[in-house]
């Protein structure tokens, strides 16, 4: 039998489950039911750089956060549009990125 | 002599400047003293292809954007800081976005 290629589809996170799951990672917050981080850098190089990386993640996890980005920060949010709440693949992503 | 390294003072563009100037692009508006235009893609990968290209000529021209992007979408902020006002700088990053 083939494997089906349809993803399970994401179960939104309890309040409780969010809570927890952000015990885990450090300096990311919620806003607006997404996961955001801001990140500093030196220079606007160093800022794209880690955004490639950061991109070559999304896109090997087919879950893409939308970035802000310039001269010596990045911001990450991430958030399961599909679903209208924050699921375990957006906390697997934030940690992702977190352990670049 | 020595050609000096530092760079020609910006001077801020008067309104009919900028209505001149704003004239010779396509789809960019001003929003809060900066120069904006968003793109739409295909998908992720796309977006972040063209943010690099954009982030080259940046490099090049020393004069770097604030980038939004994500799936389908990049959108470039352009403006002079240190200027507090926009300047043929950021008129000729636009140019140079627009002509990619």
């Amino acid at each position: 039998m083939e494997e089906a290629k349809k993803q399970v589809p994401r179960k939104k996170l309890s309040a409780e489950e969010i809570e927890n799951a952000l015990n885990d990672l450090d300096g990311w917050k919620i806003e607006n039911v997404n996961l955001k981080k801001r990140f500093e850098f030196s220079n606007f190089a160093e800022s794209l750089a880690f955004v490639n990386r950061v991109g070559a993640i999304a896109e090997a996890a087919d879950h893409h956060p939308d970035i802000r980005f310039g001269w010596g920060y990045a911001e990450f949010s991430i958030t399961t549009h599909d679903t209208g709440g924050l699921t375990k693949n957006d906390f697997d992503l934030a940690a992702a990125i977190e352990n670049l």
